[in-house]
């Protein structure tokens, strides 16, 4: 197979359909979603077949236990990736809409419509239901979207894509309009990533390594998502309960989340205090702790080392550290955290207003549990991602990510003197 | 001069300025701004002999008389850059405004912060001007700058470094916040848009040839703009006073700029009376038209080639082409146009709604000219460039288009469950 000249066919049908999806109308689109998810419903013993083939080559290739309960489609998943296809298709429609219309002393009037970015490429690892979450956002968002699924999920995939084909034709759009593409050969990345004549913007998802070499090798925008190594800070005017509550669910909630605190900071002032007592809740739930020299003089902790402040565990460990003051939390978070998502704990008014503007991370909380950072939590309706990126998109990304901006000036005639 | 590790001091410095910067209060900011237009009133004389060191120079090297034009200082361009930053110190702070925010179901609080990109390198060409412009605009946003000029203006723009440093130092703001890179090398601007890790964002300046060896280039996002092959589409429904009035202003009343029409498309069933109208006006401008065989047929012309349909004249010469109505100058303008501007005339509701919605440029207009694509019309203010990006900014780009927007979550201990 000719890798390149594949994508390159892949690259201009997507870009090709992605004009039509662009001019479909609101219903067209939600049609197809809910097409889609019939089709999903009908296929479910196709599906299963797909799926019980990528799991027994999933064995046979050694993959271990985490990964091939990833891969595994049940019919719970089933319900739940059609559950999703019908919950998109009820949010609101971003494309299209107009603001910031305002008259300018020419006489002109300007404004802003939300508009598709075109085609979005999207790489993403085992998890074959993300195949169909990634098809129903670029397509509710008035994208045409090329797919690179996992090696290990390819039958699943495939399987899925042809659902996604019938319901994409059953609502008069072109089946070009999400592509999954075919091969398992790494060298279609390497294509999908080097297309800007094809491809607007390429979102990875997955392991750190992986969206490391997209962003290294990529010759298109990738909107991305790197580390979550989030904080919290209790503050010496902080609520103990308040905080020893948020504290507790930042971190045992989920643990291996991108938005679960791995380092907690805590105000030298109170540290004699509140250290036992969170030491005792954490404890309690088997979390690892550790801590500096100061958090070992007053709760035990194996010693942390430099690696500890950097360090994403996605497991039951935590690092402690005791700060002096908001002016050393801060200088912590802005130099060890990933940018992602970080929260004080304080009841004083100048402190939290201080921790919101001078922590640069793409969400910042006063009293709130960092496993809030999530597009559903905060109201996107759905997300396709985390950005720690600072350009186009940050933080949690929903439907609006997948848009832009372009400008719309109304005349009568008017020209420029 | 080590080139590296210079360039690497200067990021270092630039993303220890940028928090500074990003701290500081808009007063303090608007005081810099202040303060650098009294600097540079105050030292005439020294930028008069700066830029005549460059002038003898770039003659010495055989600078041609335009770019020697472009970079010569006189009193009135030194009153404009005065002006200039007088104007953006009063244009209203980007930084801090939060928008959107509410009550989501869980009982947290979430809305978005305006914030600053944090380090801006910018790269630009002989206009000495610039210097003082994307200084003021990086710094009212809340950002540090590198500045990288043109090797032919290198004396000028370390006077202007001279004045903004005093400037900064005079609000008590860190003279690395704008940094004018000293040496003429190369290397600079290679070593520039490959530290991600000190600078945020790329904004290069120039023609095209630079622009797309920086973003060819680049490990930083860009925020470019390529070409402005920009069209006019004068519809059968158009009324031929406003639409010759348009077409006119679009082409002739500057022609070396983005936004000037470079190609005029005109509906066929119009063409037989409009043209020769249109042909008049051109021909008495001194305009040379180039037209297809359909156009030449009904006035006179020479040959238009698939390269004039491509072409970015800058220059009194305008590609005519006949096509079959509104779905005829769709295709032509979104196989051709550099997706900067194109205007419709018509005055029919159905025709206007679908040019608006099926045309993908950074400004879509009806009845009005593509001169009109600028930020001050547009009323951002002031303008750092106009995008043909779709991700982050799109179109002109203003003071916010150097930022980005955090979310901020307000709880009361509330914790996710």
């Amino acid at each position: 197979m000719d890798i390149a000249a594949y994508m390159a066919e892949i690259g201009q049908q997507a870009r090709a359909a992605a004009s039509e999806v662009a001019r479909s109308t609101t219903a067209v689109r939600n049609h197809a979603l809910l097409a889609t998810a019939n089709e999903l419903d009908a296929a479910r013993s196709e599906l299963a077949e797909a799926n019980a083939k990528d799991l027994r080559d999933g064995e046979q290739r050694g993959l271990d236990k985490a990964m091939l309960d990833r891969l595994e489609l049940t019919p719970e998943r089933i319900d739940t990736m059609i559950e999703g296809l019908r919950q998109v298709a009820t949010l609101p429609d971003p494309v299209g809409e107009i603001t910031d219309m305002t008259y300018r002393p020419s006489g002109i009037q300007v404004g802003k419509m939300r508009v598709p970015l075109g085609v979005i490429g999207i790489i993403y690892e085992s998890r074959p239901n993300v195949t169909v979450e990634a098809a129903s956002l670029c397509l509710k968002s008035g994208n045409a979207a090329i797919l690179r699924g996992g090696s290990e999920s390819i039958h699943s995939n495939q399987a899925i894509a042809q659902c996604l084909a019938k319901g994409l034709a059953e609502a008069g759009l072109p089946e070009t309009a999400v592509q999954v593409i075919k091969t398992t050969d790494r060298a279609a990345v390497g294509e999908l990533i080097t297309m800007p004549e094809h491809v607007d913007v390429i979102v990875p998802r997955g392991g750190k390594g992986l969206i490391e070499r997209i962003s290294r090798d990529a010759k298109v925008p990738v909107i991305k998502h790197l580390d979550g190594v989030c904080h919290v800070y209790i503050d010496s005017h902080a609520d103990p309960e308040k905080a020893i509550r948020v504290a507790v669910n930042a971190k045992t909630q989920r643990y291996g989340t991108c938005n679960t605190m791995e380092t907690l900071l805590v105000d030298a002032e109170i540290a004699k205090d509140i250290l036992p007592m969170l030491a005792s809740e954490f404890v309690a739930k088997g979390v690892e702790l550790r801590g500096c020299d100061r958090t070992r003089g007053v709760i035990e902790a194996s010693v942390a080392v430099e690696g500890d402040w950097e360090a994403e565990y996605l497991a039951p460990i935590l690092a402690v550290r005791v700060v002096d003051g908001l002016d050393g939390a801060i200088e912590h978070i802005n130099r060890y955290s990933s940018q992602h998502t970080d929260s004080i704990i304080t009841e004083n008014y100048t402190r939290a207003r201080r921790f919101l503007t001078e922590v640069d991370s793409a969400s910042v909380m006063v009293n709130a549990s960092t496993r809030f950072a999530d597009g559903f939590e905060y109201g996107l309706g759905a997300e396709i991602g985390i950005s720690t990126d600072k350009i186009h998109a940050r933080g949690p990304v929903g439907l609006e990510g997948l848009t832009s901006q372009k400008y719309v000036v109304f005349g009568d005639g008017h020209i420029r003197t």
